[in-house]
């Protein structure tokens, strides 16, 4: 436990992109609330020119590259500030999936596939998509998985089904996860990655799963996807055979991260929302509704979870800036389900502060209420991230 | 606290209306996540037929109108079967707010409004709404409103600003609360209740208020309503001048133990669905969720729970049915924020043990987990029955 | 669910009980806060021959023996009466574990047993103990347990180490479980019950184990205890061999209720505090404590909770009463950790709305957070009893 | 949010002060247990000469008194590490209440009162207590007080009654707070802070006060305390007259941080107790109790939540170095209800998590259970605190 303090720069930047997101994304929400993203999508693309424009462009990405080399800390202040708006990612192109997909290509694509497919995500100028759980199987067990990809010559020929594959609708390719040996003693070392263009003839992009009521489309979706026989050139293995949820859990544990520092800032969001409401609106007997004082509880208890969840984050974060994301394992686990915990808490007394309006899509809460009830269910159910950090716990214990 | 046991025709016709609801109304439900209800009401109307001919028709009603005259220990039966589909209630005409407002007409109304009005709503030809929260106030002020109906001649001039209005979008009438005293000095006195068919000039459906995500359409909606200089007859005035808020009132005892019953089918249903889940997925390890002890914990805390819901609903149905909505008060009171609470919580469960199928519309869950968030708001929020509850209560100890 | 409301001659005494209780037991409260159990017992004595007198006595015994004939619904709603002060059971001769020993005599001693051991029992003339629970297994399993019986001619020579054996310090003697066929392929036919007096050789009470700071005596403790090579009569053999773990969850079943029942009486008399409290106290700006919504949400959740609990318990005794315990083994081990857990809450928030005066001994509620946060361990842990719940609910979905 | 890591000396250090506790101080807790305080004090003396050897005696004071000058942060580290036993903070003379006004006395005392009152309190031969609250008074209400200081001549004679004056029993003197200026228009000046030798004529400890059923003795006491006339002369007023509130709350704001950090230690204890438990105890099916998922739950959240609770302290305690401890009133409300709830739930699983040896005092956990239920109550409770902060966030909402 050390510094996390803000970064100099940061300091700089930070009240100036805080000014950008009032003036610019939170008025596109009126249009995320009613549209399709297709035409979100196209008012963003100047706000996008904007971030570029002020040099803020894909934070997490290399200097050399076009991005600006943030720390994990300064990412985490950064997209606290981004999280406050559904558009804030997307505008600074550090969105998932495609922010995870940047950082796996990064770090293991070759050349030619860092030519073809990372310059032109990073540039904005391409979407991709993160393909990997399957319907029939737990998604937390790495050992379940039919999809398949048989070597043929030069070309791996891929068979499965997928889905919650999100954003695939619009994207230009998914990182495929196939079994490639099926009978390694060791089932860690069973699946490769794949890049799999969604041109590719086989690749059916089934339906968009209606979730919460929406199917959404384009960015804003997530696919049910067929694999039929899609065969691809060998150079777009990644890495190595065998080495794909090696190379998969080094590129979830950060994502893990970054939904937490996003989940941050939609609750400062809700919470700032909630106070404003609490400040204005009377109810029965002309009182103040923050005069009474179960909404004092709420504002407080909430206001100390945030806090505890933004340092918790700053602290993993930091750890991971020093030792790498696997000596973090346990912290990864711990804020991912205790910040999405609070994520939903804040959520939920936010909503109920503001009486029916809360539950209407005149504001956004209701839009987090929906898209977030699954964040104590993906890269892990609260369950599983539990057991993680107890057997992490107790193994201490036990080897004594 | 008695006998609640039920009743020997409930006995009889219980297990055929749960076979009719499996064979012929869960099938809908595909229809209703994925078509506007509009289409649904189609599907639905030969279902109706049906359930007359079964002699199941509104059974709210007394047999002199075409009902079945249920007391409301048996409604409170019949209705947690019923809630086990979106579309139960609706089959069976006894869904609100249709049902709260035969319960009122059929008390107040002349005999001109329910022969206008009451008839056709028992047989089904028609439907209506309840228009009485205003988005500038809060709605459990009685004392707060700033809807107006101005006598003029043999005319009321009705002008006001309501929301929340739900199932306005079709309806053929609303019963709407307007001040007709503003002066009075017992501001219980200042409002009354009109009917005011829907076309009439001036009657101005706003919007479909986008709820959760969904607009909705027809019965299924929640409507903002502008009246402006609606004129309608004296006749069309239910009750006296000035009885408004107690009407209301007496409406609304009966509707919220209504919702508390409809929400016991819905968590029975959310309880068969997460066991089926746990008794049939197998997660990392090849284990069955079902052995998984969080799940376990989950079964057994939402079973009791549901039970006492059941059991706390049914002790005041009785005690209303002896005594009267105002003897029971508190427990209506009670009822409403537990059985709200448990309802969400059930929910919640049921889709975190589905995993990522749960927040996808392929099963029900989600449509209550959005649909029913409100529960916890409308007919009055959790805080201000806890405050009726503790304040009744505490009346006993200061007159001491 | 059926009919469970109070009973003719219930309604007719339980005015006069609750007058005897505040006027004759209440005002023993303070000696039991000050003064080793052996001094109130002799004021208690007195009070029992009122209770005698009045013809209440042993309410759970049948009328020939000298008791009521209590129904299971009857039993509940006077236990939740008796409830209300630590001492009220005793006074009645219904405390446990005399209580359970007497019903178990009652259905499986021999003749020579009912005479020398349940008669003086139900005269209130002894006490005993129950001794199961062993320190180094986990109470919950049936198939551990160190403490054997060996047969040698005419006796039994009993060796073992019990702990929390409740009430053995003044007990006359003791209900004792120990293996008698430890190589039985049925774990559940190894053991046996045997009645141990207190005066046999070799039965060596260790000391009073120290429970939450209290050493306790006499009837208000729980020893520690080794039968170091007991010799008693094969007389002293309850039922026959090996069915001592079938009679040992026989006794529970019902013992379980009767700690459900004397919980809602002891919430009773928490909420009773709380109200008063919050009706008289005064808070910073002269706000009566009760005008707070903090305050009235506890007694708003708690009054539901407490009615919730009533209901549940009064369900599964009527039920019992019906089918035996047998068959309702589920719903007993939901009410024994709903119940538990409510009455710890109910506590917790009386004391909290006393602020510092409730975590005195200057009231009863600090005894209660003291003795009974073992009530979610003792006879059960919470988490076993979820689990039994849970599978017996599964296990009809994987039948199927 | 910033640095706060461990300091060089620190890190020196802390190991061999953990091997201290566990050494020396540990062992003497069984005395505690079963000994009144007065003998475990004499067992006690011998450990403070070892630790004022090794020069970590009294940490909080400055290094001209004899004391290590440790920073807030420092002693947040510190105070965790001493916390883990109930004997820690007295080992090294850093125990509430002398701590506290140790700290009040070296900001605001005279140089008489220094010499014969700070001096001995620092070097360990004397004790104190501070003696505010009174029982028919809300404590957190400033403008509510009945103890009265009047000037005569050269004296002050005082008059009132206090309760909960804690370690009252057996110290030197009793730092008063009484009004001396009833009328004064600002309620905040109305009293002064006075130190009353406890053996001043008039002086009487009315009684021990029995908490959670402990009388208790010497350092380990709460005591009821009557002032009858008693005479003091005017050179004991401590800074000037009717600064008392404020003096008080300068006191308090720290005394609240060096609770959370003590609480903390408890928890890290507790949460140790629990991890060893669930590594070593084998349950029903012979499964190891840290298999099962409820107790890897409980690990989890503990481990999480323990966590957040440090960084929060942490972060609160650089704030206060930094800025003084007004401009933290906010944050340390916040941890003070944040960590206390923590610091209970974390106590209650560690309990269940040992079954029946959890309630005993063979094992430490229940101590802090009953002696720590108060950690809700006492410096404010949780209700005033959420208050305090939601409020403070608030203001800056409606100030807009």
């Amino acid at each position: 436990m050390t510094n996390f303090s803000i970064s100099e720069r940061l300091n700089v930047i930070s009240p100036k992109i805080k000014e950008f997101l009032l003036k610019e994304i939170y008025p596109l929400e009126k249009s995320l609330l009613s549209q399709p993203f297709k035409e979100v999508a196209k008012l963003l693309d100047s706000k996008r020119e904007i971030v570029k424009k002020m040099g803020w462009w894909a934070p997490q990405m290399p200097v050399e590259l076009g991005g600006q080399g943030f720390s994990l800390v300064e990412l985490a202040h950064l997209s606290e500030i981004l999280g406050a708006s559904p558009l804030g990612h997307y505008a600074f192109n550090c969105q998932a999936p495609d922010s995870g997909n940047m950082e796996l290509l990064l770090a293991h694509a070759s050349s030619l596939q860092k030519e073809k497919f990372l310059n032109p995500l990073v540039k904005g100028d391409s979407r991709s998509c993160f393909s990997m759980t399957e319907p029939q199987f737990a998604g937390s067990d790495p050992t379940q998985m039919a999809t398949t990809a048989v070597l043929d010559n030069d070309h791996y020929v891929i068979n499965g089904h997928k889905w919650f594959t999100s954003s695939a609708d619009g994207a230009d390719f998914a990182v495929v996860m196939a079994i490639t040996d099926a009978q390694n003693s060791n089932p860690y070392q069973r699946a490769s990655l794949f890049i799999v263009p969604t041109d590719t003839e086989g690749f059916e992009l089934v339906r968009n799963i209606s979730v919460m009521g929406e199917k959404g489309d384009d960015y804003i979706s997530h696919a049910e996807i067929r694999y039929n026989n899609c065969r691809i050139p060998v150079e777009y293995l990644i890495g190595r055979e065998g080495s794909g949820f090696t190379l998969a859990q080094e590129r979830l544990g950060p994502g893990r991260i970054h939904h937490c520092m996003r989940w941050i800032g939609i609750c400062e969001r809700a919470f700032d929302l909630m106070c404003k409401r609490a400040a204005s609106r009377y109810v029965k007997g002309n009182t103040l509704l923050g005069n009474m004082q179960s909404v004092q509880n709420w504002i407080a208890e909430c206001r100390v979870e945030i806090n505890a969840s933004r340092l918790l984050v700053l602290d993993t974060a930091h750890k991971m800036d020093r030792l790498g994301a696997k000596a973090a394992r346990e912290e990864i686990s711990a804020i991912k389900f205790y910040v999405a915990g609070v994520l939903q808490k804040v959520l939920d007394r936010a909503i109920q502060t503001h009486g029916a309006l809360g539950v209407t899509d005149d504001i956004i809460l209701s839009f987090w209420y929906r898209h977030e009830r699954g964040a104590r269910i993906y890269d892990g159910p609260d369950e599983v991230h539990k057991s993680v950090l107890a057997k992490g716990i107790l193994k201490k214990y036990l080897s004594v």
